[in-house]
């Protein structure tokens, strides 16, 4: 059973509420700095370990920062995202640069920045070649297909858009060898917010098997392994996290048995997450406007889908707890929504809670990922500001709320 | 079967895409002009028949200006959406304000435009009077309930979140007329993006009731009744457009046999569709990046989610043509990507096209509703420009593209 907990004190989170403008999202500095620390603890045993944040996740140069500090990468999948990196002192390879359907002027910019740059497609190898010159250090995004099942939330793979299809793998490193690379990488990403450990192991025991196949083929030593992302979250609370030590000496042992015997001793591995690294360390915090009745109870508050989409977009749950009332008993059952003239603007439904009341404080949990980052302007609704908790108990503006002339800046020119 | 034509020739589109950086969003004046046109003609013996343009569905001053040109109102949800249809010369019963969940300045702003105020909620009364002041005008939305079966996109009436109790409602008025409300009117809203006529007709028929019931209960005349929104369109080809005909025809006979004779002779009638306005009159215009084969044929475009969400959102049908190949042979099964990182980043999956190739210009039809309104930020995607070809020719910008310094506005403070 996962824990959900406030980064503050019941006090202080009310107080805060009573500061600070709502909705807000606020992320904890230094939960999120013991997350990255156990994270490259469990695997420290690996050469030169490294998790890739996949900026996406939360675009914000503070956080990014703090990746930056502890030693992590970045993954970046467009050109925004490799100024956030560049930006928080990220350098070459520090920055990995994993898109689909690239247009050209960001190949060129990942190249600019010697950037880690990791092909979806056979076709790119060209296409990379004729826009920004072939780097040295080339990697390579491997779809197993039917090898795999992918899992709820990233689908099948054979269905995915992204990545070199089985048959093609080989055949792009040569043809990456004759473009003059002479440094390999090779990636995946097969799982999206998966809480099965398993899972992880068999993607590092596919991508083994791979790379030992790449250099029985080609002679190729590829140089990493990129798990990819996908280390889910409990969201729920009979939901847990995954074992990450339980995890790593899982691929260890694969490792000891496949890897180090091998021309591919030394192989690194690095993942690219992000979620498991700031989701659960980032929480919406909202008023309740409204409480009401209609053909069910309802809880309205002033945060909507523009500000944390999952819940609308796949139906996700969200942990919600109401602040100074964490202990009182739970006998109402509310949908909690938002204002957008959407029906599926709710961040629960059925969900069971204590009383309500207007004026309460609602804290809408596990919004550290794809929570700000997802937000719209639909209904012209304004994005909320975020906030980060520091390590120092300061609590400090990380971004400004929307205005109405951010909304409209677009109409000037 | 609905017919999918480009609003210019096969070489005019191709030279605007060559003249104008894609993707970008492109909306026919004359067409939608057309339509509003035919809207009001179909209801022509209606005593003061107005369309409140639903600005959510494309929220740019442009578009909202020719409402107000043509005599059209604004459904607006939102103060900026308010803000919007006060600077297209829209004035007070010129604007309808139907939310929910609704914070209190939002009222203040209603009622300082003179807009008509719809109620969502029976607590909105005591809300509403102590904010802003009742208005002399109110109008409430009801939710049915159990009554109707609501439609596939907008879901059961008895689980939304909109609207008044079935047994609220006569309160609702009673508890108006107490506050010193002097004019009433009644709204509903119970489909969306709905075919079939006898729908509307039966929208019609349950607000006629409704509103002879206020009046034997309560004494109050109902001066309006607002069918809402939920005409759809015709996204497939094998669709066919409402008969707006057809459909007055039975709501008249209804008026003829429920109102006419009764003390609410003289009823106006209003709507508050959006989609049906201008959605089958905008196009994104996007261009292809990159062709490939995985374990299916892929094509990539210029434009993802950031541009057109309801592909991924709602798994919805829109339909694409190719510039200079509409004649061509459609013998290759494509899915149509953008490129986001997010595998439902799908214009298409398994559709039918001619053989297409990198550079090719590829048009996504219907996107003039709900369409760049619900475009997000997401892996740091700018979202595109939107023009207005004139009715005299001229192509005109109305809106232009994001760029990296928008994106990052709110982090400058």
């Amino acid at each position: 059973m996962s824990q959900k907990t406030l980064p503050l004190s019941h006090s202080g989170m009310a107080a805060l509420a009573d500061t600070l403008p709502t909705p807000f999202h606020l992320y904890d500095e230094e939960a999120i700095r013991q997350q990255i620390r156990a994270f490259k603890e469990a695997f420290s045993w690996v050469p030169d370990f490294k998790n890739y944040y996949a900026v996406k996740a939360c675009p914000n140069p503070a956080i990014i920062k703090i990746m930056a500090e502890e030693g992590f990468g970045a993954d970046c999948s467009s050109y925004p995202e490799l100024l956030l990196a560049r930006d928080a002192g990220m350098r070459g390879e520090d920055i990995m640069f994993t898109s689909n359907d690239t247009p050209a002027s960001e190949y060129v910019a990942a190249k600019e920045l010697d950037a880690v740059i990791n092909l979806d497609d056979i076709t790119h190898i060209d296409f990379l070649n004729e826009v920004a010159g072939f780097p040295e250090l080339i990697s390579f995004r491997y779809n197993p297909g039917s090898g795999r099942t992918g899992n709820a939330i990233i689908g099948n793979p054979v269905e995915a858009k992204y990545g070199v299809r089985e048959d093609q793998l080989i055949e792009c490193y040569r043809k990456a060898q004759e473009k003059g690379a002479t440094r390999f990488g090779l990636h995946t990403m097969v799982a999206s917010n998966e809480l099965e450990g398993s899972y992880i192991v068999e993607t590092a025991r596919m991508l083994f098997t791979k790379a030992l196949e790449i250099h029985q083929n080609t002679g190729i030593i590829v140089e990493f392994v990129n798990l990819g992302g996908g280390i889910g979250i409990p969201y729920s609370l009979d939901q847990e996290a995954m074992d990450l030590e339980a995890v790593s000496r899982d691929i260890r042992a694969l490792y000891e048995r496949m890897i180090v015997p091998s021309a591919l001793a030394g192989l690194n591995i690095v993942f690219e997450c992000g979620r498991m690294v700031t989701g659960p360390f980032g929480y919406l915090v909202s008023r309740v406007l409204h409480v009401t009745s209609k053909y069910k109870e309802y809880v309205g508050l002033d945060a909507s889908m523009a500000n944390l989409m999952r819940p609308a977009l796949y139906g996700a749950y969200h942990h919600i707890t109401v602040v100074n009332k964490e202990e009182a008993v739970k006998d109402h059952v509310y949908d909690v929504t938002g204002s957008l003239c959407e029906n599926n603007d709710k961040f629960a439904i059925d969900r069971t809670l204590p009383s309500i009341e207007e004026g309460d404080v609602v804290v809408i949990h596990d919004t550290g990922a794809h929570g700000h980052a997802m937000g719209f302007n639909y209904n012209s609704k304004l994005r909320s500001a975020e906030y980060l908790l520091k390590s120092d108990g300061e609590v400090q503006m990380i971004r400004r709320a929307e205005t109405i002339d951010d909304l409209f800046a677009t109409l000037k020119f």
